[in-house]
């Protein structure tokens, strides 16, 4: 993924695109490609074109992991750190 | 972030969550989560709370990941796809 | 505004539409109309496209009406009962 | 509803908050309190708590309000613009 990362970022700064990248306008970013995944599922469980699903799930992630990077946010830390708190939340029970 | 997805799939195996995570419900969580990261954003164009912009950064990213691997969907596949076709939509100028 | 609701009624009654009219999925529909007003302000902070954003609030608009018709929820009645409860929660300093 | 525009409108005038009140910062509260409203409908298709959706449903038609009075667009024409427009999209079989 830190390769995956680096294309990202190489697109971006290609394009000179970095001065568009406020964590703002990327959180605006990911919640407009989440409504375009929701699409797919406006009037059906099942959703119709699985080649845009694919997109837009990618679409989000992008977004997503630009912000992240920006922030100087490890993925894998902050989800593992995430979980960790789910599982105090929600504890199994036994 | 193979591991960091077999730890978040254990933990909703380990609460039988997955009987609730159909690709909707999913996509619907992931927009939710989305919506609580512009929380953050709701007044002003720098965040006052970083903790919460890393957590619900995670939330959609683990919910974006199930909702992934649920449909067999491998990420860095995914978003190198999505790279390549925007490469093609917007190309450098020379 | 009654009477628009009329309107808005003749219109997807006419279509044959209110059997994909569950609450679900105009709530759904809702969040991807406010997605796609958000587009205007995606990267700036004043939108390019007018016309487009007072066709997306019209958008947002109608769903959120048709959810609340269908919900038998009078929208006067519940926006006054929702500033009365904002009202509490913020007082007016003297 | 005029009525109701301008209670809104003496609300946040009582308070101040006009000055927080941008196109762009009232989109967003729209897209969050629609997020709010969506969490009903996260794992079923029937809300649990109806006290609840009552509310956000007042919240998305405030904010939503709020921005097409301070953009000078009068809601019930362009609800009729944009219904006029979908009948020309989708026209009625004979």
């Amino acid at each position: 993924m830190k390769e995956v990362m680096q294309e990202i970022n190489k697109f971006r700064e290609d394009r000179d695109w970095n001065q568009y990248h406020t964590p703002r306008n990327l959180a605006t970013s990911i919640i407009i490609e989440a409504g375009e995944l929701m699409e797919n599922f406006q009037w059906q469980d099942e959703p119709k074109d699985m080649v845009n699903v694919k997109e837009e799930i990618a679409d989000v992630l992008i977004y997503t992991m630009m912000l992240a990077d920006d922030l100087d946010l490890d993925l894998e830390t902050i989800i593992r750190e995430k979980i960790a708190k789910n599982a105090l939340k929600y504890p199994l029970e036994k």
